[in-house]
């Protein structure tokens, strides 16, 4: 007897790839993991351990397809990572060379637009009309959702909310420019924000730290807000107001149904999100007049690549 | 013998409406004008004014559909005028009202929109995969278009360019905020940075306004320019060096294909485009290593409202 085909999603990372099988309500049934060596080692590493994550996930099973959803900038098209931080391609036709090692059709896509299509199709954004979706990590990610599909742009570069400018002359950005929203709401903003302030003020960080405020990090200030540190709270505070405040211009331009709040930062629920929502309203324009869409937490957490990965392999199967 | 029947495309302003006969080409075979009241008196004399001009456009033959481009807020399904600033509609199903007084399909949408459409269907943007138009007059109006159609957005409301924030705290904002990016790259802009350099620096402004710079106007700042007066020619480049910053806050966001940039303070043509072009390829994220988008004139003037309502009411004829 032989199992039945399988559709197989893949979130390939710097550190990790992870490849899962994801049943039609949305559920991960189960999951395989290989570690990636990094860029500075053979691709060829990346993709045998891409193609030993799918083979250990379908345990036997055809392979209908498989979606990927790469942390790169990946082509208009769809064919190519042009560009990965912490991966080893830079222009290799990606999708043609893992369909051939793996004898089935297979879909790529950046791993925030795969994020975006998963929250769309089983999450906060579910159904929706339209949806634009922000992940707070590191930096900001994000993506645009159309009837069910991400706006992708004539470069694949559509989407890189992160690095549009909200201050003149403003903090310099590791992407060359300055004033880049994300470095006003993020992670790195929040560890920012709390340095700024440990030492002129009473805080937990101060000992959190050893009285180092170069050696804060978020889950410090995550832990201290939760704590109740007024340092800490006021660092979210100002993440959530900055993100109101992007937020704002996004809807100015998009219109959205709904906004969608995903990623690492996002975990701090409504001590980021409520600020958020009070800048939404105070920024955008006309808000008095108009449906001011709702501020979401994201659902999927750190499996919704995955998950997206899936959807798309669904999509060409 | 019976004329063959017509689409009409309709432009109703603040001043004015105009119809018109448009040909497949995009030439504007021809029009009627009549003058419209204005907020203060009664909607159906604007109404009037509207059929009146498509009637007399018509010149007796039938109408196949009937296109409206409005200078005001359009709800997302195109039914209704919800608010316009210079006209007295306010909620009003101006479709159907109109539909049913011409006997006729309409279809309704805001006169950005519409002048968006038109330069994607013969204009500057012609056939682009995307194409991004910015309107810069008073303030800045502007539209996306995929695929050819003009993304409207969840309320109708995409589009609101010139109220997305790019300076915290900056110059106060008719909408109630501050900071908004029309305040940087308008045609009020343009007069408001004349103004405050007239009468520290030798200038033909001066002349031009009798020594009291509130007096100043737009035209005037374009006469000198074009005389090459020194005062005149920097408050177009900061103009078109603040229209390149927000230009590429929105590339970012929509990586469209192509931008156009259309409106009043667009005639100085690359007066204003060169040193958008400039701050375009500074601003931009990564633009070292992706396609920078062309930053194009529109090519319709002050017709492209019209045009564009004609292709609406082609494409429901």
């Amino acid at each position: 007897m032989t199992d039945a085909p399988v559709c197989v999603g893949v979130d390939v990372g710097g550190t990790k790839v992870l490849a899962g099988i994801v049943a039609d309500t949305g559920r991960v049934v189960r999951t395989a993991r290989r570690s990636t060596p990094g860029r500075r080692v053979e691709r060829l590493a990346v993709e045998d351990a891409l193609v030993a994550a799918v083979e250990e996930v379908a345990a036997g099973a055809p392979l209908l397809a498989v979606g990927l959803a790469a942390a790169g900038f990946v082509d208009a098209a769809g064919e190519r990572v042009m560009f990965a931080p912490h991966l080893p391609w830079h222009g290799e036709p990606v999708r043609e060379l893992l369909a051939d090692r793996l004898g089935a059709p297979v879909a790529l896509d950046n791993d925030a637009n795969c994020a975006a299509l998963a929250e769309w199709t089983y999450g906060a954004a579910r159904g929706a009309a339209s949806a634009l979706v922000v992940t707070l990590g590191t930096g900001i990610g994000g993506a645009l959702v159309l009837d069910g599909r991400v706006l992708r742009g004539a470069n694949g570069m559509a989407g890189e909310f992160g690095h549009m400018k909200v201050v003149p002359e403003g903090q310099p950005c590791p992407c060359g420019g300055a004033g880049c929203w994300e470095q006003y709401s993020s992670g790195n903003a929040l560890v920012r924000y709390a340095r700024e302030r440990v030492g002129r003020e009473p805080s937990l960080l101060e000992e959190a730290c050893g009285g180092d405020p170069a050696l804060l990090t978020g889950p410090m200030v995550t832990a201290a807000a939760e704590e109740g540190d007024l340092v800490a709270r006021q660092a979210f505070h100002s993440v959530g107001d900055w993100l109101g405040i992007g937020l704002a211009n996004l809807v100015a331009a998009f219109d959205p149904a709904v906004l969608v709040v995903g990623g690492g930062v996002s975990a701090a629920g409504d001590r980021l999100l409520e600020p958020a929502r009070a800048a939404l309203q105070r920024s955008l324009v006309g808000s008095a007049d108009r449906v001011v869409p709702r501020v979401l937490a994201a659902r999927l957490g750190p499996e919704a690549g995955l998950v997206g990965a899936a959807v798309l392999a669904r999509s060409i199967r």
